[in-house]
């Protein structure tokens, strides 16, 4: 995970870069990444706003809903708690007051308009008229697409997870079992290797084999059909994101062979993401091995970095000419729609001074895996 | 549920009353309501945005990814299906592009700016410039604040299952075994029942119970301490959220009588509510039953209303001056710090032209609950 140092370290520079007095940061990623915390709440009620307001030389201030007083004094490693009172106080009037405090009103401040909602943004100008407001759009998210070693390293862990709670619910699985029976089977494994969140469950199978986001529900598993799962937790803040096809017994030559087209083409995809290549160039390679393996291609995109935010840049799509560069990890997740439904893997991989590094497979699965025999 | 007549009429209603030539809707829960449809994506991909546009008398237009189209075939009631590729189409041009078609470039434009994000209104309004842009700020959600009998029969039967979830989970709880558990066995069992997504899990005992936003661990039960939990499931769009308070064995005196001060609070607060009160009302006389059962009181709101969104106004907070009217559903969710940790419940209230009707008890709970012995 981020380390405080290293978070403000990285706003720092967007302030020195920018030429800004203050970096005010909204997103509850972003929050997380500079306050150490993450509050459930954020997700579920995002008015509660979050905010961190980091100045130069000072202790960046942490405004949040008193409701949280607990969570933030517990967790959060900024020192400058300010919880406001929901309902009494406005979360946009006390962050001015933090700005006033701090003597720029009318400074030149960086601000998240890609997170901030028009309404709150309208009411954070008229409570300091003469600031110069700029977007800091991006910013914080780019300075997040170089991960640090101990981010890789709970990224690897908790990706590894994802995948072994997939595996493990595969090999429990029955024919004839509730479609729910594997997500929750993949749920509690996830959860008793640290997971303290779901963050997506797709399952689909049968009748909802070819829906993109199908829930698991209680119609019975059938054979011979697919399996496909595309599964994510959370882990303090940080996101996993897996998918997997398995074939429920019998599996069928024409399904072994679409598999293996498409595990052909994963590989291939993974082995050209070096430092020094472009995002896009990993998308047409991958559209022409789609050609090569005598598959159909249709994806906006065949991958995403991930992190704090489920997608994040860079993306693995045509106009993303975001250079490779080692610290980078994507989510590499090819799907191909065959005869009986949508086949998708998922690879967490790493971007070195080197080879590319696989973090995502607790098992081989470069063979189809046949289940519930 | 909402139905399409029902739901595009109200949002008729919004465009005579507010002169408007368009209301374009932007937030998945407004999108739900207008489109019928919910797609699982916006939750955790905001920028994947999806708009209902809706014009006097024309069949609306419901612009989302195209990664969607199965699903908004499936699922969605609006017949003008307008898929747009993600990372190739920009959502805010093909949403300008709809407005030009129907003549309204120039025209008097209602659009959510309390749900788009800054970046998405600037670049709206750089595409139509000549638009008169108005804050539909709450509109909607003020139309769904009276729900209908098929939505309260849907509200009521989930909050009911949620409950029974609860019960289940409790009844099966040995000290000992891991906090996991519990909410393994709630949310499976809330499957079972026809839920399609987990909304949140709060899970605080032991060392963790007066954390306002715990979450289940692998920390094993101990004795004697409170177990609160706070679950909410989705369910096709709608939400489900119950707070309950068990102990584990054996229960103590003191802990029976702050929970039944807790559970008289309760009541006092659910029989006030009736139509043409206000809801600051039941919030000061929430406060005054706090003093007469001798509890301390901090809460910043006693209660909220839900549906397509977990706080849906009416909120029970000391500024709401909302008057109840029947067809609001209510979450009524006293907490109380006691000696060994918050000790929480949460009712769902239905308000009708005479005694409020109570839709959360599977079970009685009016007396504490002791498990695990």
């Amino acid at each position: 995970m981020i380390t405080r140092e290293i978070a403000l370290a990285r706003a720092q520079q967007i302030i020195a870069s920018q030429k800004l007095d203050a970096l005010v940061v909204a997103s509850p990623w972003n929050v997380r990444y500079l306050a150490g915390t993450y509050f459930l709440t954020q997700k579920v009620i995002p008015d509660r706003l979050a905010l961190v307001v980091v100045t130069p030389n000072a202790e960046p201030s942490f405004i949040y809903c008193s409701i949280e007083d607990a969570s933030a004094q517990d967790e959060s490693w900024l020192d400058d708690l300010r919880g406001y009172t929901e309902f009494v106080d406005r979360p946009m009037h006390v962050l001015a007051d933090q700005l006033r405090v701090r003597g720029i009103a009318t400074g030149r401040i960086g601000i998240e308009t890609d997170y901030l909602v028009s309404t709150h943004s309208a009411e954070l100008r008229a409570e300091l008229p003469q600031a110069d407001f700029v977007a800091a759009q991006g910013w914080v998210d780019k300075a997040r697409m170089i991960k640090t070693p101990e981010e890789i390293a709970w990224l690897g862990k908790t990706t590894l997870a994802t995948d072994a709670a997939i595996r493990a619910a595969f090999a429990a699985t029955q024919i004839g079992e509730p479609q729910f029976n594997v997500g929750d089977r993949m749920v509690a494994h996830a959860r008793r290797s640290g997971a303290d969140g779901l963050q997506h469950l797709v399952l689909a199978t049968g009748d909802t084999a070819f829906k993109v986001h199908a829930v698991p529900d209680i119609t019975p598993l059938k054979a011979g059909v697919p399996l496909r799962v595309d599964f994510g937790m959370t882990w303090h803040g940080y996101l996993s994101d897996i998918a997997r096809t398995a074939f429920l017994a019998p599996l069928q030559p024409r399904q072994a062979d679409t598999y293996r087209r498409l595990e052909a083409v994963q590989q291939t995809v993974i082995a050209s993401l070096r430092a020094g290549t472009r995002a896009c160039d990993a998308y047409a390679l991958c559209a022409k091995a789609y050609a090569r393996q005598g598959l159909p291609f249709g994806m906006p995109h065949i991958g995403h970095s991930i992190g704090l935010v489920l997608h994040e840049k860079p993306m693995l799509h045509p106009r993303d000419e975001t250079v490779l560069m080692p610290g980078m990890v994507f989510m590499v997740e090819p799907a191909v729609v065959a005869h009986d439904g949508v086949y998708h893997t998922e690879d967490m991989v790493e971007i070195t001074e080197g080879d590319p590094r696989v973090l995502s497979r607790s098992a081989d699965w470069a063979e189809p895996m046949e289940i519930g025999g």
